[in-house]
This record gives structure tokens, sequence and C-alpha cells, in this order.
């Protein structure tokens, strides 16, 4: 399934799973997860039970990465979709001391700062050994 | 399970289903449901994969009523708690004449207005008779 522009032109490409696209948004400042399911559905609640289930498992693992190994006590989630209508889900690791806490990111980021090429390679890595998450290397 | 201080104080309660409670955001300038699942899980996706499943069949339902019975073409669907700790969710029916579309509503509706009695009333109704939400009349 082809990305949207506007998703492809704002993320790192992480890799794939048998659901979708692993996404990572390219501004560094929060650690910030996108996966886009392989379905027609623009609303995950419009989505087929077994499909919201299998979407939420991904979900999970995405947030164990954020709180397990990347230390994040707080992961927000969220299925909006009103700019990009192709679904895509949130899952962003929070902290206290990050540049829009409490606030959450959507329009309420503003620091940006670009990921060096090491951080997305162990990223992949990451998501690569724990979670079967098919990546280009 | 009590509610959170300002949950209480930002929301309308309409009813209870097993899994937890319904609420109706006070600001009536879109439909704007919050459900309070009965758990000590603070973010959705630390929840069990049998309570993801039943809230998400639970948000799924508020959508139908969003979709079906209200005539919104769009569902924002959030699980964020950086300020309130306790775990709600945000299922909130979007159009693209409300006002702060296509803003998420977190953090981005300015305007503001009270529901009607008789709006509430009507919502309850539709959830005790279509989705056995079990109201207090």
């Amino acid at each position: 399934m082809e990305l949207h522009p506007q998703l492809a032109a704002d993320c790192h490409e992480l890799g794939r799973w048998p659901e979708g696209t692993l996404l990572l948004h390219k501004n560094a400042t929060v650690r910030w997860f996108i996966l886009v399911p392989d379905t027609d559905a623009t609303d995950l609640l419009d989505a087929l039970p077994a499909l919201q289930q299998n979407l939420l498992a991904r979900c999970t693992a995405i947030s164990k990465v954020l709180k397990e190994d990347l230390s994040y006590p707080k992961v927000n989630f969220g299925a909006i979709g009103n700019v990009v209508p192709q679904l895509h889900l949130h899952v962003v690791g929070r902290h206290q001391d990050d540049p829009c806490w409490p606030a959450p990111v959507w329009g309420h980021l503003q620091e940006s700062r670009e990921y060096e090429a090491a951080e997305i390679e162990g990223l992949k890595e990451l998501f690569a050994s724990r979670h079967r998450l098919l990546v280009d290397r």
C-alpha cells in the first residue's frame, strides 16, 4: 500500500510488519512512532474487530519499546487523521521534561531536531530483534 | 471506581457499562465522549489484551453512535492522560465545519457552549436503547 505523501514527507520508514508499515516522525525531540496499517478503513474504530486487535497488539509492542527499552514513563496513543485520510496510529513516548509536556504533540510541538542516521539504525535494530520488524539494511 | 476530580468537573456523566463510565465533555461545540475504564492501568497500551479488546469494542459502539446516529463523517480517538493520570479514552465526532477542524480538539478548541438538559437526556437515551448503557433517570 502506498504511503500518503504527507506521511512520507514527515517520517522515516523503519520497516514493515504483516499489518502495516512502521514510521518514525522526523522530529527527534520526542520518540514519535506512527503505524500505517494496510487497510482501506480510514478510522480505527471502523476497522473489523480482528484488525483492531492486531493493530493494538503492534501498538502495545511499540509502547513496550518506549517504556522498557527507551525508559519513557508515559505513552500517548491517538488515531486522528483529520488532515491525512490514510489510517495511521500515533504512539508517542512522553516525559515531563519533553518540549511540549503536558500538551499532546499534535499542533503543540514547536521545537525540532533531526535524527542522526545512527539513532534511526538503532531503533530499526531494536524493533527487528525484539519485535520481528522487517527492515531494509 | 472514583472519577478523577478534573474529569468530574469537565464532563457530564451519561451512564455505566461493565467496563467503565461513559462521560460527555461539557463543551457542546463538538460531540466529545470520554470512556473511563475501571482499571488501575494508566496507559491503554499497558492494559491486558482482553481489556484492550473490550474497551475498543465500547469505543467502536460510541463511534457508531457518532457516525450512524449523529451523522459525523469522522471520529478521532485518543488515549493521552498527561494531565489526568486516570485512564480515559477520548472518542470525538468531527466534521469540516466544527470550531477547530482540522486540528485535534486537545488544546485547540477555543469556542465553547453548554449542553441543554434535553440534549444530554437524548444522548443517554440513545446509548441506553442501542448499546445497553446503564443510565440514571
